[in-house]
């Protein structure tokens, strides 16, 4: 591993952990490549809709956040990335009981990045994995304060 | 205002209380008309992202109930609801202090219905908001056992 | 009438005579004001899905014009515009006889615009008109030759 | 092959050669198999934007197409496939020469159906090729006169 890669692999870890969102939601980070983030969370009652399946906004929020940190691997390490707009289709109903989040980057630009975003759900120690939610994200590499001018 | 109404608006009350994700995220229900849901929150720093605005996530979430619900208002009584799809537009950072979601339906069809969301920050006893991000939700009415295997 | 007002307008019609696509599905300039660009065009057989309905993809091209060209009037003089992405919703099928796609601009920003669309199906001399699609674009303002490197 | 691969092919080349939209594009089936259809065309002059490149909703109308006949492949015989709603991310101008439309489905449902499309240009005799654009689709299983009232 170079140098480079560890400089971006502990600049996405720390930025990871000031997101109190994730904390809140119980998501943690399973991996970090260059332009791939795979997160990871286990079914929560509090956390469900009213058929007792994972909250679709639940599974968007640990989406964006895959999708977002995939694309900071890829950018200057003095930037900060915002996501733009996100779109994402529910394939199934999210049971758990674990779920794994999977962002990686499709097209990482000066300015602006297309990442794709894939949610399973799976059993701990099992191989099958069933496809429960696919997403769009558009992030924006943001410098300084431009990040609540954009 | 007819007992169908209060027919209508009680059903959608019953459901959204059946959230547990909006209870755990502090969304509470503003006004219910037929088609139209108004939800609302505190912003709340455990919701945050890392430069300290509610999380993209969140918004999501909060939108996506209101829109989900407006829907339900006009299905049958003995209909579900179903998110299918949705994209959301973060137009500027969520900051608060207060929160309001808005979802409209645009079509209500038999099978789908399309709904609008608008999220907005404003301060509480202040006539001013602030659109912070637009959304566009297909929903599906489910029968029976029929939401798990759309 | 402003000068202002009058510069935009004429800049919006040449950029939109400069769109050959435009003149071969037959859509014309309805309007022109400040964030805000109406299209028409007529229903042609030649343009249609395999139930005799306009594409959706006619659809979203003309409604991804209007969009742009609203969000292009907002834009410095100098400055060229490029959708990065949209969405659309087929509510109904698109019969005609006349349709009409009007983009209003949700928020100028200064590097990312989004716009909102809305496509209508009319009989001329009607005032009834029926909402067949909607769309949400997302469009980048661009200098010099950077419209094909975002 | 088997005889209901050669079904589902003919029926899907019967169902494409019946929308006049694609011939009017120069779209053309480059190949068809169960859940996965890649159509091709030519970049054409009189199909672009302002600056020359194809125009956005021309490639969204063929990987539409694309998309919708994917899922069409995997239908009962006597269905019929309607978009309800698409999504596009434009991830670098269109030059061409030539384009392939590839639509594969992600998930195939009674009712709904999600088809993830990309659009790559190339230069006929080349292996090269460039990823300009990704969508996203769902679609609607129809039956009968279900088409128009979705």
């Amino acid at each position: 591993m170079k140098v480079a890669d560890l400089e971006f692999e502990q600049r996405t870890r720390d930025s990871f952990a000031r997101q109190p969102a994730m904390a809140t939601l119980g998501v943690g980070v399973e991996s970090i490549a260059a332009g791939r983030v795979v997160l990871q969370m286990a079914h929560r009652a509090d956390l469900t809709q009213q058929h007792g399946f994972l909250h679709a906004g639940m599974v968007a929020a640990a989406l964006d956040s895959a999708c977002g940190f995939a694309a900071f691997t890829l950018m200057p390490a003095d930037a900060g990335v915002l996501t733009i707009e996100f779109k994402i289709n529910l394939l199934a109903p999210a049971r758990g009981p674990q779920l794994r989040f999977e962002g990686a980057v499709t097209k990482a630009g000066r300015t602006i990045s297309v990442v794709e975003g894939k949610a399973y759900e799976f059993e701990a120690g099992s191989d099958e994995r069933k496809l429960v939610a696919t997403m769009t994200a558009t992030v924006m590499t943001v410098r300084g304060r431009d990040d609540v001018r954009h």
